[in-house]
């Protein structure tokens, strides 16, 4: 299995994706990883940290699209970047899953321009753990690929989640619940509820109803479903409230686990190739955790079953459509 | 000043309504309380608790809005609840505010009803502190009244949230904040970055741009807007985040600001009457800050401001329209 890994995201890059791949190459020496990035810095880093080079193979690429760098022009402007090209092996299979701590933006859309969108879905999403007091952890989708969503896609991103929840935490039939602000169907924006409707009649998940703010926390859902502004805004003010608790110099097991450094990125749920993005701060450990996680999802043939799942999902879609198809 | 109670509103009415305006009669003794409910129920409540009945005027109602009656229906099916009697004293002028810790809903539509909305709006909206580590705390609005939301409504909202915040915290020219899921003005949803371009060119307020979940506990922005369904979101995980912590022993001051008891309930912002709805689960205590908060509101005007800013925004509109106007 090959993991390729861009040197050259993050803010400290490229010194804490190298440490991290080095540190997974002891932990994982089956595994060969895959470094893009300028081949002089990788070098100079792996000389002052006393880490043989050998351990990586190294793709030299001659430019960086940085974290302010517009997306789109990114990608067209720097085809020789550590990401176009690290999404140029993926997409050749001379990869099997890349990760990236940088510009976001630039990865999901590289994950659609050289991946391509899983046939059936019209959008990538991407994912965060929720820390629960006791258990496996929540998961929340889309937590901001998607500002604007319709119902469809929220559908389309339970399945994802039903996918992943069961590949992480090898639960069979994880609970669905739909992100709203009350617990009676009929509560809610409109996108809410005519989420909540759809998702009564969707085949193949659990779906057990609207879940509140406050019982984000709690185990009555495993994967709760809502657009990337709302799943956005909720990540950003636990990070917020956890960062000043931390201030207040409270610790505390439940509250560390906030800490996102814990988690080894998001996937880019949706794309036909396993791509993970982890937040501009990683470090070596987290990378490490972000590599564990590509490993996984390759391992678990976790793209395959999303192929397989929208496959079936469009076949019971046309099935609805065109009753006669049953026959 | 005659403050109006919903003696029936709440999971333990009338008792901790009754105790709770029993404290504020010592506190604020010059403040006549008006409770509205049950005489019989009251009475007994004042035997069994030594209260003396005479420290209230009580207007006996025989019917009760319960928390799962539908607002509407209720309000009309129900002219002799307490809170259409409630309603119904304040819209005449025999009382100058009204609090209720009952139906939401019902407050919500009978505020609509029986006082108008404030000439100009044609949405009410919810309030609720948003605790900082330092100095006053935060307010974000709407958290609740309104799902769906058109920049026009965010930006009224932020006229309301801006003299709210004045009148609260006695801070002259307070920061005004939007919501959003970036800090670049491009970021966002469709109403996001709607709503940012409209609030730049507001008068009146001094808009900051986007606060990002993370920074809403900060001091970047005093007043931040956002829709109901949002704002909803928010203190609900802020309360289920806090309800964990605290199941986990932590005792901290900072944390302590998210107990709700400690606030005294929302102002219902937007009509032409003070009117506040508590928590249903509110003590005594906290009846007691619903009354202080009442009690700030009348005395400060905040209902006549209102009034008058909308009327300013009503004619700065029209010069935009008619430019030929400003002569």
């Amino acid at each position: 299995m090959k993991i390729g890994i861009d040197a050259m995201g993050g803010d400290h890059a490229p010194l804490e994706a190298v440490k991290g791949a080095f540190i997974a190459s002891s932990t994982m020496p089956l595994i060969e990883l895959v470094l893009f990035g300028s081949l002089l810095k990788i070098t100079e880093i792996c000389e002052s940290e006393s880490i043989d080079l050998g351990l990586f193979t190294i793709v030299d690429t001659t430019d960086v699209i940085e974290m302010s760098d517009h997306p789109v022009k990114a990608l067209l402007s720097k085809p020789n970047s550590s990401i176009s090209q690290g999404f140029s092996y993926l997409a050749q299979g001379k990869i099997d899953a890349f990760l990236s701590a940088g510009n976001t933006g630039a990865m999901l859309v590289g994950s659609i321009q050289f991946l391509k969108l899983v046939d059936g879905l019209d959008r990538p999403c991407l994912t965060s753990v929720i820390p629960r007091l006791q258990g496996n952890p929540g998961l929340l989708l889309d937590v901001g690929a998607n500002a604007d969503c319709k119902p469809e896609h929220l559908e389309k991103f339970s399945l994802l989640g039903n996918l992943l929840y069961t590949m992480m935490y090898k639960v069979d039939t994880p609970k669905i619940g739909l992100l709203n602000i009350g617990e009676e169907s009929e509560k809610g924006n409109l996108l809410s509820k005519a989420t909540h409707q759809l998702l009564t009649q969707t085949q193949g998940i659990h779906f057990i109803g609207n879940i509140e703010g406050r019982d984000l926390f709690s185990d009555k859902a495993d994967v709760v479903v809502c657009d990337g502004f709302s799943g956005n805004l909720i990540i950003k003010v636990c990070e917020g409230l956890y960062y000043n608790l931390v201030k207040r110099d409270i610790q505390d097991e439940y509250l560390d686990k906030f800490n996102f450094k814990h988690y080894g990125g998001s996937l880019v749920l949706g794309v036909n190739a396993p791509v993970i993005v982890g937040h501009g701060i990683t470090k070596d450990k987290t990378f490490v955790k972000m590599i564990e996680l590509a490993c996984e999802t390759v391992e678990t043939q976790l793209m395959r079953k999303i192929q397989k799942a929208m496959t079936r999902f469009i076949a019971s879609q046309s099935d609805v459509l065109n009753p006669s198809n049953e026959n």
